[in-house]
Formats: structure tokens, sequence, C-alpha cells
């Protein structure tokens, strides 16, 4: 009897772009439809917006890996616990990939947008150091700013990206310094984001973006947006810039 | 004789994304295979880096429409002269692309990157307000931080986008203040950036990467970086975020 030696398969981060199936790009398209193996995020009980995006690409026989959040709605976000809670959940899975991979098979991890631009992905890539091929995508961002029409940077503009869960003070004095503007994680943050847009004097160049991209997608001004707003939600200031 | 009514084509911007051909959209590239007309920008004498990215993806019968920039390395940046030359050189690309879309034909402007993000396309869409349908792309620093192996945003990061050419005490305020940093347009204003992320402190936390997802891609630390650097050099710094 003779022991074969197993060469280990390739764990692929793989940005899906920001919702519509026809924005991945070409390679990440190539690497889903011939996947065995296909690992993506979700909430419990969800189908998963990583995996819907993917619907009607995966091989028939290919085998999949939902990796479920851990319920933690009950533990405020500053409690240890939570921490503690999904670096567990991160450690299982990263366990469940390395399995799959050290059986010689190559493994998709499905990123929505661009995988190391925010996003779970990178907790699950730090722990595999080494053993990921990373594929970038086209981010949500860029989907919201084409959804506007409008070109969001020109010649030397400052773009900064702000996430709504910064303090308003912070946010207030970013978003009064730049040029052009993006925030995103906005959801329970609205009501800080709105009074740190007018603190800065900037609310009536401010555009906002429900579900870039997808089916759903809506455009409007900031000001005439209501009390809520979907998770997939940004807003957007245009740099002006140089014209010539 | 009847007077047949043509139903105007379509102008589409399409981003191709950093410069690797299986990194444009599933969409651009089912567009740009199609085209029956396809535009770019290039240097006079020059194959264009843009259609240089599609080579061996248009159809036989594709008529390519190059836009030469004006010579104009004679003339200084600040001279009022520079933007007339420009201003007139995308009037008549303008002219150019119209004509195509009376005629009743679509044609496909070739984008480097994302076409809202930065760049010369925008000059053309402004002054064909109504008639583009744009295709956004993966970004050239999106490509960067993905060839440094490492996420560049985390958690509540703030990422500032900043162009070489902004004055020197700019550069290093905002290189100071931000969690996670790219810089594009570094060419000749290598030196500036170099004093300005000194006395920054930042230095040591500074990547130079070089043609990002193309053929000779490199990356190094920002300290390792010589006399010049070539015009596809983007500068990241990576964000730390909060880590469970």
């Amino acid at each position: 009897m003779t022991l074969e030696r197993i060469t280990p398969g390739t764990i692929h981060g793989v940005g899906l772009g920001p919702g519509s199936q026809d924005l991945m790009s070409v390679r990440a398209d190539r690497l889903i439809r011939g996947a065995s193996h296909v690992a993506y995020f979700r909430k419990k009980g969800r189908t998963g917006h990583a995996r819907g995006i993917v619907e009607g690409l995966l091989a028939q026989d290919a085998i999949e890996l939902p990796m479920e959040y851990p319920v933690t709605t009950e533990i405020p976000f500053d409690d240890p616990r939570y921490n503690e809670l999904l670096a567990a959940f991160y450690e299982r899975s990263v366990a469940q990939l390395r399995e799959i991979a050290d059986a010689g098979r190559d493994v998709v991890v499905l990123c929505e947008g661009d995988p190391f631009f925010y996003g779970s992905f990178m907790h699950l890539y730090t722990r595999l150091q080494g053993r990921v091929a990373v594929v970038p995508g086209i981010t949500g961002m860029s989907a919201a700013w084409t959804a506007t029409g409008r070109p969001v940077t020109w010649g030397d503009d400052i773009l900064t990206v702000l996430m709504g869960t910064l303090p308003e003070a912070m946010l207030t004095e970013r978003i009064a310094q730049t040029d052009a503007l993006v925030v995103m994680k906005i959801g329970r943050n609205l009501d800080k984001l709105r009074r740190a847009l007018a603190s800065s004097g900037r609310e009536d160049q401010a555009w906002l973006i429900e579900y870039a991209a997808m089916p759903q997608e809506s455009i409007r001004p900031f000001r005439e947006v209501g009390e809520s707003v979907p998770y997939f939600s940004i807003v957007v200031i245009h740099g002006n810039g140089r014209r010539p």
C-alpha cells in the first residue's frame, strides 16, 4: 500500500460586485460556474444576499457551505461577548474551509462587492493567511455613483469614505472637509447622519441611493429621505474638480 | 419615396477595470464583443492602454475610433490654452460619437477602471448628457490593495483618496488624519508625496503598487521606492478597524 500525497486545494475569495449578476468580473463568473464547493455568509433562515446574486450560475453538483452568523441580537455590539461569539464563528468557518482545501478541493467564498473593502470576508482571510486567492470586485459605492448618472470625482478632488457608525462630530468634520463623499452603513445611523450633513452645510448636495445595481434601485436627494432607509443604502456627494 | 425614421443608437461608457482582461465585468465583456463601433482615448502614436486591454475581444468588422489627445507637452498645465485645447478636443470627440449614434448605431467608449472615478471619460459624458449608458468597473485602487494581500478597510475605518497633484501641506494634513489611504497620480509628484508621508509620520505604513493587475505588477514598501515611479502607480495605507 502506498500513501497518496494530496495537493491542497485553493480557497478563492471572490468579489461578486454590487448585486447585478452581470456586474461580476469575467474571472469571478468563471470561478463560480466551475466551483465544486461554494461558501457564503448568511443570516439564519435567509437565502443570503451573496447566494442570491449567483442564482443559476452554480454547477448542478456544487456543494454549498452556508456560513450562518450566530444570533447575537440580544447582545449589544459593545459587549465583549459579541466579539467572542463572532470570533468563534469565524474560527469554525475557517476550519470548514481548511478541511475542504486539505482534501485537495478548491472552494469559492462569495463576497459582496470587493472582498478587501469593508465586509466580513477579511475576518476569514486573516485567519487563512497565505491560503487565499482574492478576486477584486466592483464596489457598491461604484454602483451607487453610477446610478446617480454623475461622475463622483474629477481632477484632484478628494474622496472620503465614511461609515455611518462613526461619532456625529467626526462625521460632521469630515463631511465639511471633503470634495466628494461616500457614506455607507447608514441604517440606524440615519438621524445622526442627517444632523451631520446639515451641520456641515452639505445636505443639499447629498444623494441617497438604495439598492444600487439591483432591480429595486432608487435615487433621490437626501433631503427627501424619510424616517428609515434599507440596509443597502449609500449616500453620495459629487466632487466638482476642474473641467476643461 | 418614404423617409425612414432612424432610432438613435446608444453610447455606452464601459468600465474596463484595472487592466487584466478577465477583471472586466461580464456586462462589459458582452458589450465589447458585440460592439459595431468602439471608441477610446490614446496618445498620438500609441496603441492606447484601453485598446490594449480589449485586444482579441473586438468583432472582426468592428469600426475603431481612436480619440487622440492633442499634443500639449509644450504648453504648461496652468496655461489657459491647455484647457482650450482639451475642450476643443472633447468637443470634436463628442461630435464623432453623436454622429455614429444619430446614424442609429451603438458605440462603446472604453474607459480604464470605473468611468465615473477620475479619468477622462466624464469630459465626454457631461457633453453627451442623457445619451450615455454607463457600466461601472473595478477601480485601479481595488486592484492595488488586492495586490498587497491585505484588506484596505475594516469596521468603521475612514478611507481617503488623494491625488498626488494636491499641495504638499494638504497631502500631509489629510494623510495624518485618515485610517486608510489611497494616493493616485503620483508620477512627478513623488518627492512631494514622500515628504508628505514623512511629515505625517506614516511613511512606514505605506506601500507602492505598480501596474496592479497587469503582468508587470510589483508591490513594495514605500520606503524602498527610488527616484521615479511609472504612471500606473498607487500608494496604499491599510486601515486597521476593529477585529473580532
